[in-house]
């Protein structure tokens, strides 16, 4: 998969609330869709599409135990996700860097 | 504006190539509305949208100047997003180290 559509999955499956809830439940230990759905209100279908969701990022992984699907974190660490936003803050700091050195600049012409 | 709601309108303004495109491009200076779409080749129409979504999450400002729109970064440094994602990263750490004392313990056992 090209790296431009990992981080597209990747940001676009952090974006929900209900979804970061499940990683960070499943952070403690495997889960059901069961268990998951009940601390949640929602509906086990609701649930699926969710984990469906996080499952197409590599964020989670579901394995069918008996009657039920067993979830548990997945292999995707968000490691590109961590470089490209350090890679922004470093852009926006420079940014600000620039505008001090313009202000910089001006205060010493109106001297 | 609640915590978890930022991080959603963040999470899900980044989840585009287009709109981190545009933020790699403002990085380097403002830019209006027509000199971010010619060379993303799209219509003013559509990079107004992704404009609008990137403003709504903090991380561009527009301001009108003559007949043109200007574009710059805004004030959103991605601290939040960061902080989320260093949590999620100690977690999914977490959980190897409990798998890894699960082997040990059971690599003793076999012996």
């Amino acid at each position: 998969m090209v790296h431009e559509q990992v981080l597209d999955r990747t940001f676009s499956a952090l974006s929900d609330v209900t979804r970061r809830g499940i990683l960070t439940r499943l952070g403690e230990g495997p889960a059901t869709v069961g268990e998951l759905a009940g601390p949640a209100g929602m509906t086990l279908t609701g649930m699926k599409k969710h984990i469906a969701v996080l499952e197409e990022a590599g964020l989670v992984v579901t394995e069918k135990v008996g009657r039920s699907r067993q979830c548990r974190l997945g292999t995707e660490r968000l490691d590109d996700v961590m470089a490209w936003i350090s890679f922004y803050q470093r852009l926006w700091e420079r940014r600000l860097d620039g505008l001090d050195a313009y202000f910089t600049l001006q205060k010493g012409r109106e001297k």
